[in-house]
């Protein structure tokens, strides 16, 4: 059965989720629907980008994901859909789909991105504030029962592209910053943990902070200790054992961290 | 594959919502289900029915929404199903289909109310104070397996209607309100866009803000400019562009808008 | 249609819940998944296990429930798998399931618990701080598509235990306490509605307040006043009629509260 993701700005109160759903069950009727999240911080590309990008892989081939943050809904902002390596993008041509791009170029993957403007995959009516609503979710669903990808509009090559924060090398280690937080307060950092590989005499600077070395689990430190270990996508993450790091040490996300080698 | 959903003021902490879909999948294993909301304000009839109105438009026919916010649980307060045009509803009689079933009559739509009468329907045990999980639930479930509605219990032809706000005409112009503020901050007015057709020079009034004419999308002004628009429900809107206009304005539901033709 | 239910305490933020529905789907396209909660306050075991054990019993036999609070994920604590009564449940070995298995046991059901040891059914990378999107999701996944759960590894009969509240029996009655409060902030206690069978000439004390009786449903009682009830699991409850509860007392989960007949 074709999965169809949601990745949106919507929050939960509204019920606009859950139109999305009906509008696609209604062209659709035997996908599943998953909810990544409705919980992207309002309008914040860059947050939507990487949440993507980090879940997007779990999702067997041929998933076609919708991906809605899109401040310039209604003015002349291209609406677009694209096959990223085996799976299906749709959503608002902002940058979103930009660390997905960049990944599958450097892995060598095949890539079509698709301008919509065939309106025959619409809704009848499109309004000028919910085009999650009016275009991509019926895009997405025309997509699941077969339609191919190059009937819903005209090939492009110059996406929206947003400028992801890189790691710099420093001398003695690498400069980075942090992009996301999650419920439990880790500060995930763009530092790949491929930068240490096995080499974890490092220290790892935050916030005024010193992480001596990294260890393998929450579990090993004990309760409010602040440590450094590799999170579930192969960064560095900051924690604080059961407790919420974050908060502790006053990081919001763009905070710089070094990774010096000792 | 039939649709059934759910729109409750539970929220998404205690679990409720999931016990829902147990519930409706030990009856009906094949169907799909949605959630449009939970996250209605507790015990806010008219909120809930506003919602359920916007989103049940979106949904194929033959879909069933249970809808429960529903303070008069365990009271004498009736339950109800309904078909109403080609959809069926299901909750507390306390007016949440109000906005549905004035719709539904000014298209001259077919409509059929059963008070929900029998328990075979029902879980065997039914609380006083969740009516959701031991009723409604189980009710669409059956709906949804091919019971007919009519088995269900005893029509009526006098549910529990609100009183919905309507706009009032005033000279030059239209007196409405804020029906409802977004996760955006975008403010929902009862003002239909049809109100000002092709004339818009015409000036809102909201808060003590004068806004000149009506823009195309959010976009077409510049940031934190007062704008106001059609919505994507054919209601005009008062937005901060790419701010929070309920926010800014200080704007709550019921706040008094005027619309005045130049 | 088998059904896989997840409860956690990820949040919604992150795209944790979305990965996991992507990962069990990626191997079990055909289940249904149903979201209990992902709301459990962060690393709060006895919350995630109350929780767990209220909801279950509303899913169908052949169910399997992924409960994940687990904050010593990466650590030596086990993975646990296990078919208690008609159901399975999968997660870490910390105390989440105990309330389940004391059920169980009372009721004289059989219990099969398997310590997680084959890696043949996890994804092929194993993180030290995911073992919900690791092991937990892809175990769930292979159980439904009908892999037998001893497959998995090695039966154990010692799994961590909670030490659940228990009502203590005191002169002239019984002392409790609360144990949840919900989004009404309604109180539920561990006070089992039976103690009380037929006898409702009883006053219930809490917070310094006493109630006198019980009375049937929220809205037998007046708006503001403090009632006390039988909840939808038959549990006495406290609440104020169109109100919140928890606010209006100052109650917080583990307050004590005694039931003295009259």
């Amino acid at each position: 059965m074709t999965i169809i993701t949601l990745l949106t700005d919507f929050g939960s109160k509204n019920g606009f989720s859950g139109v999305l759903k009906g509008v696609i069950w209604k062209i659709a009727p035997d996908v599943h629907i998953a909810d990544i999240t409705h919980e992207i911080t309002p309008q914040n590309i860059m947050e939507g980008a990487i949440a993507l990008w980090r879940a997007a892989v779990y999702f067997p081939a041929g998933t076609i994901h919708v991906a809605i943050v899109d401040p310039g809904v209604g003015t002349s902002r291209r609406s677009l859909a694209a096959r990223i390596g085996d799976q299906f993008f749709v959503g608002p041509d902002n940058g979103l789909f930009t660390p997905l791009l960049e990944q599958a170029e450097q892995a060598g993957q095949p890539v079509t991105i698709i301008h919509l403007t065939n309106p025959q995959y619409w809704l009848a009516e499109v309004s000028n504030t919910f085009h999650g609503r009016d275009i991509f979710s019926p895009v997405a669903a025309h997509l699941a029962v077969g339609i191919p990808l190059e009937k819903m509009g005209t090939p492009i090559n110059d996406p929206v592209r947003l400028r992801m924060p890189q790691p710099i090398k420093i001398p003695g280690g690498w400069r980075g910053q942090v992009v996301l937080i999650d419920i439990f307060g880790n500060i995930a950092t763009n530092l790949n943990a491929d930068l240490v590989k096995k080499n974890t005499n490092v220290v790892l600077k935050i916030a005024s902070r010193s992480i001596q070395g990294l260890v393998k689990s929450y579990g090993e430190g004990k309760a409010g200790d602040v440590v450094a270990l590799v999170d579930s996508e192969n960064f560095i993450e900051v924690a604080v054992v059961n407790g919420n790091g974050a908060q502790n040490l006053g990081v919001t996300i763009g905070e710089r961290v070094e990774l010096q080698f000792l």
